[in-house]
C-alpha cells in the first residue's frame, strides 16, 4: 500500500469567526475542526501527520496534543511565521517529510472530508501523478477553475485571471491535493512570490508539474459539503447541521429509529444495539452506548453513559458520566426529570423517578428512588425503596462520606442519612427521620419529634402596608 | 352506497428495518403502520377488513386485535404461508369476501393514504370497472408504468419489460386497486406463476380485465406521500415528519397557533378549542384536549390529558394520564418542571409549580403546591397551601393509603404526611413536621425537635490524603 | 432630511385567524404584529404615527398604548367605522397629517418590513413623486400588476382587469406606498367608490398621479418575506420562522455560535458578548444579555435575565426575570433543571444545581445550592453551602419574611429555615433541622428528634384484595 504523510494547514486566523479562539479549534459535533481532519488522516493510515500552525499556535498545538494523546500517530507541528501563502505553509512541513511516500494536503478548517474521498487521490499519485480534488459548483465565481485537456489537467486558473470560456467551467479546485513527496519538495523549492499579493501559492505546483511533464489529474468530490470550509459562525452552523444529518442517516441505516432526524445531536460516538428508539430533540455527548431495545424519550441529554438492553429512559433526563461514567442496567427505568451524574451505576430493573439526582452511587437490582431525592456516595442494595424527598448527607463541609443501604431496606420520606452511616439489611427508617448512627438489620428507626397540636391557633394576618 | 371490503397486505418482513418487530407494527405517530391503514378502511365504512399476515403473524394479529378491540368492524386475519407473491396473498383473502361488493386492496406499510383519495376508486369500480391508483413520479425508474389508451388503461408494464417509449411514462402504479369482488375472484383464479420469480402477481389482473373487456381506469393520487411505503428507518422517519407536518397544518387551519410547525409531534388525537397556543417542541400522546385559550409552554410532553379553558402550562411540564387520565381545571397554572401522573385531577385555579409531582390526587379550586413537593393518593381541599418540600408518605412498603387535606389547610415546608392521615379544615402544620395522626380543624400541629445550639463548634477538617 | 408621517392600517378583522383576538395583536416573536410595524416607523424617525383601527379598536389601541408608553413618538389612533376600503381608511388619517412632509402607508399585519427597504420610497417621494413598493412574484396570480412605461409606473392593474400581456407581469404592488402629504390629501378627496365592491381604493391614487402628471415610481423589495401579510395561523407561523431565522443569522454574523439556527427563538432583545455559545432549542424572551464567553446549554428558557461573562448555564434551565429581573454573576454555574425567578441575583462563582428554585434572593460570591432546594426572600452570604432539600419557609400564609445566611454558613440537608430568621456568620445547621430562631455566629444548631430503633419490627403486609 502507498505510504501517506498528511500535511494539515491550520495556521489561519479566522477573523470572520469574531472569536478569541483560533479558527481550527472551533467545535463541530463537540470536537475541534482540526480534530476531524486528523481523524480523517488517521483513517487513511497516515505515516506522519504534520500540522502547520500559525495564529494561536500554542493553543492549537496544546489542544491537538490533548485530543490525540496516546494515538497511533501523534501529530507533529511546524509553525508558519510569518504567513506568506499556502506554498510557504507547506514549505515549513518539508523537513518532516521523508523522500519516499506521498504527501496529502488537507485543510484544518474543512472538517467533513471523508477518507473514502481522499483515497483515490492517494492511489492516483502513487503512480507518480499530481492528484487534485475538484468539485462541481453551480456558481463557480471566485474559485480557481480546473482547466482540462481531456482527462489531463492543464492548469488551475484563478477567477480573476480566467478567460470568458474558462469562467464557464464549473469544476473548481478544493484545496486538497496529493503528490509524491519527492515531487512536492522539488516544486516547492521552485515557488516564487512574484504576484500582486507577494505570496507563495501551493497551486503553482500544477504549473511545475505540467512543465516537468508529470501528469496532473483531478478527481471530483461527490459531495460539496465535504470540501466546504468554515470561515464564519454561519458556515460552522451549516456544517454542524450537515454533519448531524449525515450521522442521523447512518444511525437509521443501521436500524436505529429516530423520531426526527433533524432533531438529534451526536457529539462523540453513539453505539446502538437492535431496535433502539430515540425520540425528538436528544443530545448525545462523548461515548454513549445503547443496548438492544433501549428507548430514549424526548429531550434527553446523555454524556458518557452506557445503557443496557431494554432500559427505558423517559423524557427530560440528563446523564452526565463525565470521567467516571454512568451505567444503567437491563430493564431499568429512568426519568422523567432525572439526573445521573458521574459514577452512578444502576443495576438491572432499577427505577429512578422524577427530580432525582444520583451521583457516585451504585444501586443493585430492583432498587427504587422514585421521587425528589438525592443519592450521593451511596451503596444501595437490592430492592431498596428510597423514599420521596430523602437525602444522603454525604458532605460534611470538608469530606465526603459513604452511605450504605443494605438489601431490602425501606427509607421513608424526607429522611436525611448523615454519612458515614449504614442501614442494616431489611431495616426501615420512618419518614422525616435524620439518621446519624448505623442501624441493625430488620430494625425500625425513627428520629423525629412528637406530634403536638394546639387547638384554635390563630394564623398570621396580612401585615398592613 | 357501494359496499366495500378492504384487504390489507401485511405479511412482509421488512428486512431493511433491521428490527425484530414485524414491519407493519413499526410505529408512526405512536401507532402501528397497519393501524393507520385500518383507520383509513374504517373511515371508508368498510364492511369487512381482512388483514393478510405472514412474517410475525401472531405478533401482528395480537397487536391489531388490541388496537381495534371493540371497533365497529373487527379486522379478520388470513395467513399467507408460504409467500408466493401479491396475487397469492390476496388469494388467501378470497374465502372472507362475499360475492357482492367491491374489494379495495391496501398495503399495511403505506400508512399515509387518505380515505378521500380512495373513495374515487371505490366509486369507479362500483360501475364494474377495475380502478387503479396511480401517481406521477419525477423519476419513475423501477416502477410499473401505467400504459394508457386515452382514458383507458391498457397495462401495467414493469420497468424491466418496458420499451423506451414506455419508460418515458411518469404515471406509475401505487399498489392500490379496487374492483368488484366477483371479478377479483374470477381473475385471481386465473393467475399463474410462469415468470422468473415464480410468483403470482396481483397486477396480472389488469391483463385479465383487458382480455375480458372490463374497463380499467387509473386515478391519480394528488400527493406522493400518501402512497410512499416504509421499508427502512429512514423512510419511516420521512413519513413520520410528513404526517406531523400535515397534522400541524390541519391544527393551524383550525385556528391553533403553533410557534413552529416543524417542532410539534402529535401521536394520537389532539382536540383544541379557540385561541390555543402551543410553543416549540411539544409532544402530545394519546387523547389530549385543550380548552379555549389554553397556552402550552415550550418542551411539554402531554399524554391522555384534558386541560380546561384558560389554563396556562409553563415549559418543561410532563403530563402522563396513561389509563386514569389527568385533568387540569379552568384557569389553572402548571409548571415549569411539573409532572402530573395518572389520576391527577386539578380543579379550577389550582397552581402547581416547579419540581412538583402529583399522582392519583384531586386538588380542589385554588389549591396550591408551588415548589418541590409530592402529592400521591391525596384529596386536597379548596385553597389549601401545600408547602415546599412536603411529601405525602402514601406507601407503607406494602399498601397505598390516602391523605386528606380539608379546605383551607396550610402545610408548612418539608413536612411528611404519613398516610392514612387527615388534616382538619383550616388546620396548619408547622414546617419540618412529620404528621402521623389526624388533626382537628383549626389546629396548629408541629412534630419536630427543639432547636439547640452549640457555640464554638469546630467544623470537620478536610482529611489528609 | 425628509419629514415622514407613518400611517398604519390596522382595522382588519382577520377572520381566517379564527381567533377572538384582533388580527394585528397576534404575536410574532413575542410582540403584536402591529408593534413590529410601529418599531419600523420609529426606526424611520417618523414625526407622527397614525394607527387606523376598526375591528377590536379598543383592544388594539389599549395594547399599542401599553407597548409604546413613553416612546419618543406616541402613536395616535383614528377609527375607521364602517370600513369602506383602503382609501377610506387612509381618509380617516387625514386630519392627523400636516400639509408638509411625506406620508408612508404601512400595514399592521405585515410585520417583517424593514426600515432600509422603506427609506428609498421616502427619499423618492421627497422629490414630489408617488413611490410604490413592489415585489417580484414567481406566480403573481391574484395580485395587482405594476404596469410600467420604462422607469415610470403607468398603473396598478388588478388581476381580474388585466390583459393577457399584463398578467405575464410578475412585478406586483405590495400595499406599501409613500407620497407627499399634500398630494395624498388632494387625491384622497377625489376617490370614488364606483366599483363592484362599492369601496374606496387607495391604489386609485396612482390614476390621479398619472392624470396630474406626477411621476410614479416603483421600487422593488429585495425580499418577499418583508411584504408577506398574516391572514392565518399558518402564515403567522411561516413569518415567525422567517423572523427567527433572520435573527439567528444576525446573531451568527455578530459572532454568536448557534448549535442549530433553526432551533432558537428570540422574542425580544438578545445582546451577546464575544464567544457566546447557545445550544439547541433555547428560547429567549424580553431583555436578555449574555456576557463574553457565556455558554447556554440545550433547552433553556431565559426571560429578562442578565448573565455575566464566563457563566455556564447547563441544559433545562428556566430563568424568568419577569419585572424584577434575574442576574447571574461572572463564572457562575447554573443548572441543569434549575429555575431562577424574579429578583434572583447570583454573585460571581455561585453554583446552582439541579431541582433548585431561587426567587427574590441574593447570593454572594461562591455561595452554593446544588441540589433540590428552595431559596425565597433570602440574603445568602459568601461561600455559604446550602444543603440538599433545604427550604426557606418565607411565607407564613399571610406575609413574606426574610432569611439571612451570613458568610460561610453551612446549612445541612432537608432543613427548614422559618423566616424571619438569621444564621450567624460561620454557623452550621445540622441536617433535618427546622430552625425558627436566630443563631449565633459559629454555632452548630440542630433541631431534630433523637434516633430510636425498634428491633424486629414487622413491616406492613400487602392487604388482601
Amino acid at each position: 500500500m502507498t505510504v501517506v504523510d498528511v500535511v494539515i494547514m491550520a495556521a489561519g486566523k479566522g477573523t470572520r469567526m469574531k472569536s478569541r479562539r483560533p479558527k481550527v479549534l472551533h467545535r463541530l459535533a463537540g470536537r475541534g475542526l482540526v480534530d476531524h481532519v486528523i481523524d480523517c488522516a488517521m483513517a487513511l493510515d497516515a505515516r506522519r501527520i504534520v500540522v502547520i500552525t500559525g495564529h494561536g499556535a500554542e493553543e492549537v498545538e496544546s489542544a491537538v496534543r490533548g485530543s490525540f494523546a496516546g494515538a497511533r500517530v501523534v501529530p507533529t507541528f511546524v509553525r508558519q511565521e510569518p504567513q506568506l501563502g499556502t506554498g510557504h505553509a507547506v514549505q515549513q512541513a518539508v523537513p518532516q517529510l521523508p523522500d519516499d511516500g506521498v504527501a496529502l494536503i488537507l485543510n484544518g478548517d474543512v472538517p467533513l472530508i471523508r477518507p473514502g474521498t481522499l483515497q483515490p487521490l492517494v492511489d492516483a499519485c502513487a503512480g507518480g501523478k499530481l492528484a487534485l480534488l475538484s468539485v462541481e459548483m453551480p456558481d463557480p465565481t471566485g474559485y480557481g477553475r480546473i482547466v482540462r485537456d481531456g482527462s489531463h489537467v492543464r492548469a488551475i486558473v484563478e477567477h480573476k485571471d480566467a478567460s470568458e470560456a474558462q469562467r464557464a467551467i464549473r469544476e473548481v479546485y478544493t484545496g486538497f491535493m496529493a503528490l509524491p513527496n519527492a515531487l512536492l519538495k522539488r516544486w516547492l523549492a521552485r515557488l516564487t512570490n512574484d504576484n500582486v499579493q507577494g505570496e507563495y501559492y501551493l497551486t503553482d505546483v500544477v504549473k511545475h508539474a505540467v512543465a516537468d511533464g508529470v501528469e496532473v489529474v483531478a478527481i471530483a468530490c461527490p459531495d460539496r459539503v465535504q470540501v466546504d470550509g468554515v470561515n464564519s459562525p454561519l458556515q460552522l452552523a451549516e456544517l454542524e447541521r450537515a454533519f448531524q444529518l449525515r450521522n442521523a442517516r447512518e444511525l437509521m441505516e443501521a436500524g436505529v429509529r429516530l423520531a426526527d432526524p433533524a432533531r438529534i445531536d451526536v457529539r462523540g460516538t453513539l453505539q446502538c444495539g437492535q431496535d433502539v428508539e430515540i425520540d425528538v430533540n436528544c443530545v448525545f455527548e462523548g461515548r454513549v452506548t445503547l443496548g438492544d431495545g433501549v428507548r430514549i424519550g424526548p429531550n434527553c441529554v446523555i454524556r458518557n453513559t452506557a445503557i443496557e438492553a431494554g432500559a427505558h429512559i423517559l423524557g427530560f433526563t440528563h446523564f452526565d458520566g463525565e470521567k467516571a461514567g454512568v451505567t444503567v442496567g437491563e430493564g431499568a427505568q429512568v426519568g422523567p426529570f432525572a439526573r445521573l451524574r458521574p459514577g452512578a451505576k444502576l443495576g438491572p430493573d432499577v427505577h429512578i423517578g422524577n427530580f432525582v439526582e444520583v451521583k457516585n452511587s451504585t444501586m443493585a437490582r430492583g432498587a427504587k428512588a422514585n421521587h425528589l431525592a438525592y443519592l450521593g456516595d451511596a451503596e444501595v442494595g437490592e430492592r431498596v425503596n428510597y423514599g420521596a424527598g430523602s437525602i444522603t448527607a454525604n458532605y460534611d463541609g470538608a469530606n465526603k462520606h459513604k452511605t450504605v443501604l443494605e438489601d431490602d431496606v425501606h427509607i421513608g420520606s424526607n429522611c436525611v442519612l448523615v454519612a458515614p452511616v449504614r442501614i442494616g439489611k431489611g431495616g426501615t427508617v420512618g419518614g422525616g427521620s435524620t439518621v446519624t448512627k448505623n442501624t441493625e438489620p430488620g430494625a425500625l428507626t425513627v428520629a423525629r419529634g412528637k406530634q403536638v397540636s394546639i387547638s384554635g391557633w390563630q394564623r398570621p394576618k396580612k401585615a398592613p402596608k
